[in-house]
């Protein structure tokens, strides 16, 4: 850690500051340069950045070297982890696909629509059964019945399932069903909730909040991992930005920029990062030649009757078609789904 | 609304469109011009938001006309709300002075913060006994022990308390202690946290979330009022942006933005927006000079060893010295605190 | 256009605004629904869009319907433009693959870099002789000198070469030695420049600037479009975010929004959006799978010695190895370079 | 500068980096860590920022400790400028208030809105002669004839007048007019424009770029500095956001965040800002009590036959109001205008 001081910084304070470190059980190294003088701080940096050494007067600035995630990062563990979801493998080479409606409206819908996906290469099958809508008057999903619903047609078509769980209260009715937990991006930072999740023996599939950096989301990801699941999928679902003509902004970059970082698989939901069907398949395309480790895609048998997210599904035959290019694009990645 | 439709929509698909808004109840009119053909449909538009229209084929884009949000907009409450926390009221000229460290550490700091900031016209006191912290490893708040010593100290010197509950299950346990729930910027989208505290009769602090937009505030604000709990004072405390010199960036316009739509009081948390304790005093003053209903700012007396946000801690001396430049705005704009 | 009233606008009103539009030569069409009245206004939108009718009394909001460009709209254009230069096509399936480094330092190392990128596979030479840097105190480039040796070394390796010009006063300058202007993202507003290069027979580079939406992007492309130049080729850089660990956030969904939109070609330039030669590689492949019409990639032969950008630059083996898996990815998608 | 080492970097790397650092004139001071080691460099930061270490293998970034602005920075002058525009002074407790309409449009037009600004408190007159459309269509202003209008109206009320410059080749034309040149937000990084109004005697109002940070505002200032004219007032104007319910941001925090690093005086313009006549009075008031030298304010007798920006400008009479305020808050600041 390096602290920057003022350049009118006095002796005393250069002394305090000094003091002060050597109290916190650390090495101060003072360099005093032309213009400004610098301390290195040598130790354990995990428990130095959590002491407010910014608010020491005479301190201009305080910069960390070491990133704060620990579990998570790929220096602890070098190698791709991989993840599993009932038979199907996230990561190392393995894709997830996964696809389905935004909400489950009942069975005879979701049934058609994983027969659809799973004939077009899908793998995991999804769909809401709490929904985090933005407006109290909005479809909230069906609840335990949709977490039924789901679990059956998973198991008719042997396809895993993953359902969002938005309430720590829900988490172990939600497990009694799901082969996965989704945390929305909304709850990305719902402390108690990665907790709660975290003690769970299911894998995680961790959404990007909608301003989290790349930083934080692996945050996020270190709050489910201490608790002791290391089965964290994490997704790029796009950010805030100031682009009106889609919902969000797809940040593809962070699809390599976590894997230089971590271990752990990212995939990317196209649909919620564009919100429109004829932006999918480009991004769905350009998210397996980044080296995503999977994607995820909402379908519907009939987007104009939907009861959330309508307008951003793709139709049965859609989806298939984008499968048939992504399974060519998998290939020269050398991968497999 | 209005429908747009795609310029080569075709004429079974616009009767198939009319049809089908006939059919859910409402009257479409139909306008074809030169270049587009539009649609407007008259009825309830609130029931209609809920339809995803923009996915039938031939339809382009679909417009709202009216607001998603009905108990929190002006419209329905033309009068300005005053929110009451004990004896302290915010909003309609009244403005609420919240005061307070980050973190309860301690009865003696809790206590001597208290002293300082009554001292210098704080009418609330804060402090937080759970705390939404980035990593796992940080301080994560004293819990129960923590509401014990706010509550105390509040009641030793004739405040009211607010402090922050991030889980549904806790909010029967902080009710107990608290005069006035906080909703962290973090979970102002955990809509589960939002039914369960409009369910209690403790008035809330809704603090905006880092990428919502004002809009979406006053939604959650709707999941608040939804459900029986009329007592919402909303908070605006910087929203992320690429600007990197400051914490967050300070939306100031949110203040008359909140107010022009909302019936609801508005405040400004300077402390989180800005990050840095010398950009506080001036954004507490633009605070005041633009009608807001309230200054919270995070105090310390010793920030360097505060156990969580230390750095963007005022002084209490700092913090009399702005509460100083407050009263004369205050008066300027004809509100008392 | 839909011109939306304010709840309690009078009839009063509502006569002026009708006999306002009449008098503009457009025809209303009044709704008065059970909330919101408004009107329907038919005619040349784009007449209409430079009038303020969202000042008059009375009026809450206006909604345009149609896009603002023209020239450079699909509705007006719907086959792909191949933009040509020298002998090198981009769009309708030909890749452009720009590559070079930043500025041009001396004949020598640009030679060595472009024989290296053309025996990797790029066909355009990329070299700044006027530098845009943010620094008055930093490299501003070789000027003329730069501009001969740029065409020079394109002429030896046969390659048409694209160099930067920031200045009106420059355009007929660097016309002489370029094959292809390039208009960097903090001039896509510079609107005298715009016109100066739409006057030229050259063919413009037109990179997105760091907040444009697609659509001031587009807006910008009409400028150089309506002075005769319709030789325009959009490139995506990367847009401003609050994520701090990239240099900018590649909106690769601007590739198939473009064009859905547009018929201009569009490539990307992952070296300016991610500025890290880690993360290039990926969003290069990503690109051409993305549906992009070429990619725009700094190449420097040392780049710790570079005079600008060197810590974004590929090493040419390092750009030899991405465009062999370019090369793959653009077979799948049925194009070439 | 602090340069941090991969974790993995060699001897030889670190040997490299040290000779390197040797070579380039400066003194490097190692420091092994338990996870990280860093090395120190001291010497003349500025000189040191256009090298590319972070290119060097071995190097996993560079973090600078000086600011990399000179002349702009309050360190190099440590008292406040004070900018005189005719009579007029802006800074140093004076504040310039600046109102007109967005575009000249004709000498009575002028000379009314002149007359009334005057009349409620302005000191300064603006309009644009030179307009900066974002479409090619819109009204592009008067050019000469609009200067020759504005200085006469401006002599007649004995108010100083600004005006927008978007070209170099029209800098000449325009100082013969003007007392003030306008840079605007879109022109803030166009550095030719910059180097030219550098070379004039005439003071320069700076308008930040919408998507600037405060260092690149004070970057940009640093060219006009750099070039001899250290007449530079800055201006707050709003920046892209996610917001979609106000035109810009008003990022009201810069107002301090300049004024602690810099010496030259800072102004607010709530009308681009917002782009919502509802929400400037406010913004006026946050301005003036935030301590910013000056208000921007646009006015219109007619807004909605305004030729350009209409729908954003308050009309005389609402200018007078927000005036009446501002004279208070201004009292309360300890300013005068």
């Amino acid at each position: 850690m390096i602290i920057v001081l003022h350049r009118n910084s006095s002796d005393e304070q250069i002394q305090y500051i000094m003091e002060r470190i050597l109290e916190l059980g650390f090495k101060p190294h003072l360099s005093r340069g032309e213009v400004r003088t610098i301390i290195g701080v040598i130790g354990d940096e995990e428990k130095l950045q959590v002491e407010p050494l910014a608010a020491i007067e005479g301190v201009e600035q305080v910069l960390p070297i070491l990133k704060p995630f620990k579990l998570a990062s790929r220096e602890m563990h070098p190698a791709d982890s991989v993840v599993t979801i009932g038979k199907v493998k996230i990561g190392g080479g393995h894709l997830g696909m996964i696809a389905g409606p935004c909400a489950i409206e009942g069975y005879e819908i979701l049934d058609g629509i994983a027969a659809a996906i799973k004939a077009a290469g899908a793998n995991i099958l999804r769909g809401g059964a709490f929904k985090p809508r933005t407006s109290p008057y909005s479809f909230q999903g069906l609840g335990e019945e949709g977490l039924k619903i789901l679990k059956d047609v998973g198991a008719k078509h042997d396809m895993p399932v993953v359902t969002e769980v938005m309430d720590p209260r829900q988490v172990a009715l939600v497990e009694r069903y799901t082969d996965m937990f989704q945390i929305g991006a909304r709850n990305m930072q719902n402390f108690d909730l990665l907790r709660e999740v975290g003690q769970t023996s299911k894998p995680v599939l961790l959404k990007r909040g909608m301003s989290a950096t790349v930083k934080d989301l692996l945050m996020s990801a270190e709050y489910v991992l201490s608790e002791g699941n290391s089965q964290v999928v994490l997704c790029e679902r796009g950010v805030r930005s100031f682009e009106d003509s889609t919902r969000n902004m797809l940040d593809m970059s962070a699809v390599p920029n976590v894997q230089t970082q971590s271990h752990l698989p990212i995939i990317v939901d196209p649909s919620h990062a564009t919100g429109k069907p004829a932006l999918i398949p480009a991004m769905a395309r350009a998210s397996v030649a980044a080296g995503a480790d999977g994607v995820h895609i909402e379908v519907h048998s009939c987007p104009e009757k939907a009861k959330s997210d309508g307008p951003q599904a793709l139709l049965p035959k859609q989806y298939a078609a984008v499968m048939l290019d992504l399974k060519k694009l998998a290939e020269v990645m050398g991968k497999t789904f």
